[in-house]
């Protein structure tokens, strides 16, 4: 199962460095392809625009999809989006591994989103990931019961932007999120704990 | 009622740079104070990160909430933040102007978002942004009919991560979310009809 790790953390000894690292060694082990865009670490540009084709097909105005339809069909999308649409391409299960901000990924993620899931790539003109799963693997600042229906709606409500909006229009298979609550405020027994959950999860998944 | 518009676009003839520029004549005309911080003008920095804080707390691990409360009371924010800051205090009415990417904000929206609206300023420590208010204005690719409820949920639904989730968790007034559709398919007579409309909008505020 060719695995996509999409992972945006500014600190390497964080959790989320935990969580992506026991992916890849889960999955490693097993004779399973990982792959980890590490977001910081590439300094990763989110900022979508002209400069994300080589030859834009209309200098006077800048429009998003139109540009993104024709770099992808011209191949002169920017080295950065062509290399990770490749991955993506070679991708069953791609993992989104974040803390969660503002109910949502980071903005550097959130760039990869906006720039890498081009329209006539991964969405639009006929174009789809179908076939391929979709996991949030993320971690909260506040616990558990701070994200009660009853407060500002479900997590899962909230994430729907990402999970029926980005995966959905994708055709990609929405997985359940896995999130870790609290996770700066947790002991070493309880994210050891998380950890471990964590693998039987991608184990299953393997099996699946 | 002083008014700070968040905008992002990349294109500067875009139908958002009319509804931004509508806006602000309407409140400028009737003696508002209108600052407008054009994001993507301001090479806005998305990312966060250590380069938040002049002075990091702990210089062997990033935590950002920490960080970013030990900065506001310091005063060691990064001076791109104090300046947002300051804008956002002054603000009473704020008005997200965005194309919609992926049912939520551009990714350096998202950015301002994470960076600005921080720990200790707008939410946590008992930090809050009441009194405010918060509006999304907004466009999206396609039509009406593509943001029904039963196919990916409503477009209201797909928005609670930002006005339940960012407007909420800081304590602002989140107003319904103006939405004008394929904008970039519409007519000169549609275009022109939504920025008459989004002006009744705005003085309808500016009344209450």
């Amino acid at each position: 199962m060719n695995t996509l790790i999409i992972y945006a953390h500014p600190e390497p000894q964080s959790f989320n460095a935990a969580m992506k690292q026991r992916a890849v060694d889960t999955l490693a082990a097993r004779g399973h392809e990982v792959v980890v865009s590490d977001l910081y670490a590439m300094k990763f540009n989110p900022v979508a625009g002209p400069g994300d084709t080589t030859q834009p097909v209309d200098n006077s105005y800048f429009h998003l999809q139109i540009e993104q339809a024709a770099a992808l069909l011209n191949s002169t999308s920017s080295s950065d989006i062509r290399t990770e649409q490749e991955k993506v391409r070679r991708a069953e299960l791609l993992i989104f591994q974040f803390p969660m901000w503002w109910y949502s990924v980071p903005a550097i993620m959130k760039g990869w989103i906006d720039r890498v899931l081009s329209y006539g790539f991964a969405y639009g003109g006929g174009a789809s990931l179908q076939g391929k799963r979709a996991l949030i693997a993320t971690t909260t600042g506040g616990p558990e019961h701070s994200y009660q229906p009853d407060i500002r709606g479900s997590v899962d409500l909230l994430l729907k932007h990402l999970t029926d909006g980005v995966f959905g229009l994708c055709g990609m298979e929405a997985l359940s999120p896995f999130i870790v609550y609290a996770a700066a405020r947790s002991s070493d027994v309880q994210r050891k704990a998380a950890l471990d959950e964590y693998e039987k999860v991608l184990l299953k998944l393997i099996e699946e």
